[in-house]
């Protein structure tokens, strides 16, 4: 490029002189990214450029080598990922519950990056730090926590969250599990829906707990969780001999967006004296909105609340919190004290120092993110994007209800975002046979899905789900989405599909 | 501000006609972030601007509102955040093994925000997937494993990539305990020398192993773990009914910065067939350096290896790999074949969908800052690097190793760039009395770093170990030291110091 009077990484900073190279470099890989940007909301351009995962090995040179490249081959690979990289701030990519890119966000994350330290104690990451402390107030304060008293932190993840809130139950009521190992405690039992997400069987594996002892409560049609089958699989397993100590809660399931009935929940709990746990990862965010907030009535009462505002609330990936009511009970859970980090002789009050109340030893700062966007948006901002990806959902289910060729996989408005449905092309909607036509429909949406990403013009999610057979979920957590969007992915299923 | 024709986050995109407006609003914040970058590699300005926490949070307004705020706000938020956040970058902040900041992997950084994606399928995230792909089995072939075969992911640190390999350990030995938990198992015992990071003690604690079922096996003089009592302690656990699954050999330990003797552990190992883990995420890098390399010599018979580019390679925070020799066992381990996730009928070779050989779910990118350092340095270039770090702590124990009022924690050149030393201030050289000098010596270091930080002109690390009081360990991860900042480090030490 005749814009870069330079070859390698070795005239950048801290060369020598490195400035002006550096300033310029960073600049042209800015430029990169801002015209990056443009298209990526640039509804004329493709979500995805797909190739499979062999041919996409071989479009370019991806081999680490010994010898190093020039900084215009830097570029050039820079402009290759990006390329075929999924255009996840697209308006009509809908495939994750995390999908968007926030402007405020992106920017807090270029400077997180910048800044580049780690967030166990005060003294490396004094500022972000204390802005973690500030939004974790608010946000127990906003869950109801009295003066948003209490802990918590952010983790890598919802699974992860999910996982530090069990350890803390499990500690709670045998703290010396932590010495002893599980050889000290009875067999436990764990309770989360049948809609629930698999991290909490996956926590339970990690755990020495075990798979068998996450007992499966029953979901309504809705995917509620039904709390009459709640109370008697608890007494089903003290009968048993089992020790009930965790049950998890959905606020928001991953695939119907159900919210399960916080309060007689939590009423159980409060009965047996097991820790109540809230995963509201996907639709914990709704409690920002007026309107929606009462799916989580009943939170409040909660030990412990997983809240992913890198969801619903479009802040970039990773940012996870676990809120937890009892104070110093995650410090007593983990910590290890290692004198090497955790010098007890500072000249600051050692309270900031948060890294031992996770496994984690260093932790990545993902507080910026969230408190840059959120002082960009106010409270009110962040309720107006959420209430209107609900708005665009629910004009999504009210076009498809009763639109010929689509049959919704349960019925009733959905509380989240989720709508799911499955779509019929016109040979398949008088089939007689019951048996012949599910296994058909089996194949459309994931023959739908392939051409979507094929053609690159939008992408969302489908799965089969019990007994039925592959439906498409939709999910809407993209501010950038409008009306024609829905319209368009309506359209777009139509044409993929009608020949199936 | 002049430059600022808009008011507020929704003027940005996706906001119609939002162009122009996001990309002034971002190349304002880049310019901060540029000028940052300047400031942070001049010897001149202030590794930081050290405030107590009760002081910083009156310092700026960082409470969170209902109301958003303009973005001219927002650029002074970023610009106050920034003004008391450390400079990582600066060449005279020692205190983390994680320090510097690579202009490349900042590029990479600030690209993967952009693409603002998640590593669970390859359909989500097709570069990124590949390009794990592509630096795993690269880092494999270097580790020394035929062909690069094996397994690992990435994952958000060293303390989660131990306990990974922990988990794998158990599930290799008892699979059962996936789904029965820790009750079908006997008690299991780790190992792991005293000198070795307390995640390997987090990881049992949360795995229900329990802390005292992780034995502590004695270091040498340096720091090494001894075999003979390895052995003799897997023998003691045996007899007492323990089932020995674990060890952890510590590959540049966090203090002194030693290295296990890895081929007499892993003939240990190998003779009672338990897993041998090596813990390399702060010396793992040596790997790089022809001339180092030798002190991980053994590492090729591990199972498992925990290696941080985050640490002796700069790349930025967080960037940790887990190494495993097993095909498949990280898949068999932690899948939970979750429907709505891993679509078994995609159009695509499933093998390249990571999500489910972690605990995690959604997983942060962290692949693309190592590659793309990779690519712009070549091997040749990190072993530079390294090799320059390691010239400048042999520099520094050679000029203080003799030096008056200086006396080094263990004897001989330090292996990794630790250089463990106390400083003794004049008027305590001559001290009589044995303990009431240790116990002055012990309060010298932190009255030391104090002024250091409130000064603000270098950071370096001081912490006990064992019955040695407080001791300075200073570490070079940061390529941007030179010979001369360690002679003003000295320089300081001993202003700071010499009135104690």
């Amino acid at each position: 490029s005749t814009r870069s009077p330079f070859k390698t990484h070795v005239d950048l900073l801290p060369a020598l002189d490195g400035d002006l190279k550096t300033m310029t470099f960073l600049q042209e890989v800015v430029d990169i990214l801002l015209a990056y940007i443009t298209e990526s909301f640039d509804r004329e351009t493709k979500v995805i450029d797909f190739h499979y995962p062999n041919e996409l090995l071989q479009r370019n040179n991806w081999e680490l080598q010994d010898e190093p490249e020039t900084l215009d081959d830097i570029l050039i690979s820079c402009r290759a990922t990006l390329k075929y990289a999924i255009k996840t701030a697209h308006p009509r990519y809908f495939n994750q519950l995390s999908t968007g890119l926030d402007m405020v966000g992106l920017a807090a994350d270029w400077l997180t990056s910048t800044a580049n330290t780690n967030m166990f104690t005060y003294e490396v990451a004094p500022v972000f730090v204390l802005l973690e402390y500030v939004t974790l107030k608010k946000m127990r304060e906003i869950i109801g926590w009295e003066d948003g008293r209490g802990d918590g932190i952010f983790s890598p993840g919802g699974a992860i969250s999910n996982m530090y809130a069990m350890l803390l139950a499990r500690f709670k009521m045998f703290p010396e599990v932590k010495e002893k190992g599980m050889s000290s405690v009875p067999r436990l039992a764990a309770f989360t829906s049948e809609h629930s997400h698999f991290s909490i069987k996956k926590g339970a594996a990690a755990l020495g707990i075990g798979t068998e002892s996450v007992i499966c409560i029953k979901a309504d049609e809705s995917g509620k969780m039904i709390p009459a089958d709640l109370e008697r699989k608890i007494l089903e397993a003290k009968q048993k001999g089992f020790v009930p100590f965790f049950v998890s809660a959905t606020a928001g399931t991953t695939v119907y967006g159900a919210f399960d009935p916080l309060i007689a929940i939590s009423d159980i709990c409060k009965k047996y004296q097991v820790w109540f746990h809230v995963d509201g990862a996907w639709g914990g965010s709704l409690i920002m909105s007026r309107m929606h907030k009462w799916k989580l009535d009943g939170v409040e009462r909660a030990n412990s609340v997983t809240w992913n505002p890198h969801k619903m609330m479009a802040v970039p990936l990773q940012c996870s919190a676990l809120l937890v009511r009892e104070e110093g009970l995650m410090q007593n859970c983990n910590q290890m004290h290692a004198c090497y980090l955790f010098q007890q002789d500072k000249h600051y009050d050692l309270s900031y120092d948060t890294g031992d109340k996770a496994l984690q030893c260093g932790r990545h700062v993902d507080i910026f993110k969230l408190w840059l966007m959120w002082r960009a948006k106010g409270t009110i901002g962040f309720e107006a994007q959420i209430d209107k990806c609900l708005e665009l959902s629910e004009y999504l289910y009210n076009k498809i209800k009763d639109r010929e060729g689509y049959e919704m996989v349960f019925n009733g408005k959905p509380q989240h975002t989720n709508v799911c449905f499955w779509y019929l092309p016109p040979g398949m909607r008088y089939m007689e046979d019951k048996e012949e036509k599910k296994k058909r429909l089996h194949k459309v949406a994931p023959v739908i899905k392939a051409r979507m990403m094929e053609y690159g013009t939008t992408m969302v999610s489908y799965q089969p789900q019990g007994d039925k057979v592959n439906f498409f979920r939709m999910v809407i957590s993209n501010p950038a989405a409008t009306f024609e969007d829905i319209d368009f992915l309506i359209e777009e299923i139509e044409r993929l599909g009608q020949d199936l």
